[in-house]
């Protein structure tokens, strides 16, 4: 009697839920875990934005609101476009959207017919490939490695692209491996991709945590691109489920009529906290977790490389640390049960990022302070000695 | 340059925004509107859910649940299940969603293959024929009227019903006719539907707001059925954005996978303040309140049934009369119009909800406080009279 639709035998569920599974065991049997595995900051939510949402939430009037997100709000985040980088982006182009995965789904919705194929860089963020499946797209993977610092070039564009690509998906920085694109290397993707008719769509989630680089965004070079985001990275919001999107303007309709049947609006207690964000008070307090998570890398790099775990370009970017692990284990998957089972350190087997040598890669998030971090590496050396 | 995947051609707006609009600009020139096309409850979210929310905010700490939601809120909600209507439900069947609306894409992008036929009463909800075009699947009309109380029947089914069908979704009580199915009908829908291999989808949506009747559930009878519940509308939580849906555990590990990559998780705030939707203090507050839409809906029916909106059935339940006006205009869409601009009163037109007739129905919601319906009554009276 089960019939389930054919797209499920290819979408898989993220594999770290059974490492994360494991260590909620352990945990649960006395054993101290340390979590290197999470993909979320592990600071809250910054105090003013709580506050606002506090605030708003008294009188209890929690009504849908506009599909594309709240007026205020679309100005605010414009706003940010123009004060944090220069660049002037109306409000009418930005689309409030439940998080990132919001905003990637009404791209693709909108952009992707039956058949049409997606260059994806692998490793990569593991939805994009099934979000571009679930609307009966063909994910088309492009393995990158280090010599290009996990990011996709022109000559790769040029290499998979055919009459059925509809475009390509990168993110600056990228998951898993933190590095980002320098925006001349953007603009190059864009001409390749729009010479071929296609569509770039930048993932910019991690915007706001580089480390000895400024912050950047592709909307100061290119209009014709869409550029996801969200609060949920840089501004401690993951779980009230709020990002936002700028696509060009010929777009806004259609993605107008999907998000009103995809979600009706996003969270309204959400946007209120979000109208906080960009206060100089809270811009304040991100600015110093990103320090922390700059000095957080800073301990951990060298410390993981003094162990064998190798990383063949420095991570600008994100929370992220994509290592090598090919010379201490023929399988990053069992090195992640050694490390869980006998280090109690639970990290990410290469496994949920693609099909490019994933048995030889681990990510590690250092979304765990700096006291945890290290001791976690003391741990992983303690347990290799013995291999 | 521009190209847009071709299913967005066959995805409309919602229509009553083209109303709504119009409203606010008419608001803002100084003329008082009468919002009776509004689809959410005037009402605050309960001070119990909202101050259950408030605490959980205090320290922060927002992040992601499980992608299927908390495991105290499933829990909780099975023991609604039990409570109120003496079903026993596992908490691993009941699924937290972003609304009604991400258990509706949920379901569909579980079940749904390119060219599967779904059958859709219409009139009926406007985004579920938009969702199951979304994954390539075809929505088939049903078209009901007052002699079945606008509920399909398995002679509809048995009509309509082609090799390509994978099943029926039906809502009890509807939007935007108020009609209730009776168990003994649901049961024999789901027969029906089962007999020809096919998937029955209930959305419960506006349980609980019943009147002279007692709320049910599909699920004290039938466990192979999908049903989609909300709280949005009886627990005043339509900004939230939270839902559940009841599946057959079969479909459990699929829908898991894809709320992973949809949604990563529901929002966290909203799961916090539902987990005191069920506390008696919320529930006596919510009963309260059905008992005012049930004094509404006794005022304004004969009001309205006095000018000549004719109502073949008597809506039990949700908030919405469906009104046929076609002793009044040749189109309800310039009746919209008309009464907008001459009485100062906002109405939904039948385009929204199907192809069936839509030009004689309008859609009255109740939302707003009895006083104010009555005047809405009053000012449309004074307005017909001059036709
Ligand atoms: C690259 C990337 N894009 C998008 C997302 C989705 O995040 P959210 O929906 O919380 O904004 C994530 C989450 O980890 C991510 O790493
Ligand atoms: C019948 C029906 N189903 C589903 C929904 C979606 O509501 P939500 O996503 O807020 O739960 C609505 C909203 O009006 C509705 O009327």
């Amino acid at each position: 009697m089960t019939r389930i639709a054919r797209r499920m035998a290819d979408i898989q569920p993220f594999h770290v839920m059974e490492i994360l599974k494991r260590a909620h065991q352990l945990s649960a049997a006395g054993r101290d875990i340390i979590h290197l595995e999470v993909g979320e900051p592990d600071f809250p939510t910054p105090q003013p934005m709580v506050d606002a949402a506090r605030r708003f939430l008294e009188g209890g009037h929690v009504h849908y609101t506009p599909a594309l997100g709240l007026t205020d709000l679309r100005e605010a985040i414009s706003r940010f476009y123009h004060d944090r980088f220069g660049t002037d982006i109306a409000p009418e182009r930005i689309i409030v959207t439940p998080g990132a995965s919001g905003g990637l789904m009404l791209a693709l919705g909108v952009l992707t017919d039956p058949g049409d194929e997606w260059l994806l860089p692998d490793p990569g963020y593991p939805s994009n490939r099934h979000l571009v499946r679930s609307f009966e797209g063909r994910p088309v993977a492009l393995p990158v490695d280090a010599t290009t610092r996990f990011q996709p070039t022109p000559a790769h564009l040029a290499q998979a692209w055919t009459p059925r690509t509809r475009g390509l998906m990168v993110a600056s920085p990228a998951n898993p491996t933190g590095t980002l694109l320098e925006l001349d290397e953007i603009e190059a993707l864009q001409q390749a991709v729009s010479a071929r008719g296609g569509v770039l769509i930048v993932d910019e989630i991690y915007q706001g945590l580089c480390y000895g680089v400024e912050a950047r965004t592709a909307l100061s070079r290119l209009d014709d691109v869409f550029v996801v985001n969200s609060f949920s990275k840089y501004f401690g919001m993951t779980g009230w489920r709020l990002g936002w999107m700028v696509v060009p303007e010929a777009y806004v309709r259609d993605i107008e009529k999907l998000a009103q049947h995809f979600f009706i609006s996003p969270s309204t207690p959400a946007q209120h906290a979000a109208l906080a964000a960009f206060e100089p008070a809270t811009l304040e307090i991100l600015e110093t977790r990103r320090h922390a998570f700059a000095e957080r890398r800073n301990a951990l790099l060298p410390a993981l490389r003094e162990i064998g775990f190798r990383f063949a370009t420095e991570p600008q970017g994100a929370f992220y640390l994509y290592a090598d692990v090919s010379d201490l284990a023929d399988s990053s998957e069992t090195l992640a049960q050694r490390l869980i089972e006998e280090a109690g350190v639970a990290t990410t087997p290469g496994l949920d990022f693609g099909n490019n040598a994933p048995e030889k890669h681990l990510r590690i998030a250092y979304t765990t302070d700096e006291g945890r971090l290290v001791e976690a590496a003391e741990r992983i050396a303690r347990v290799l000695k013995h291999l």
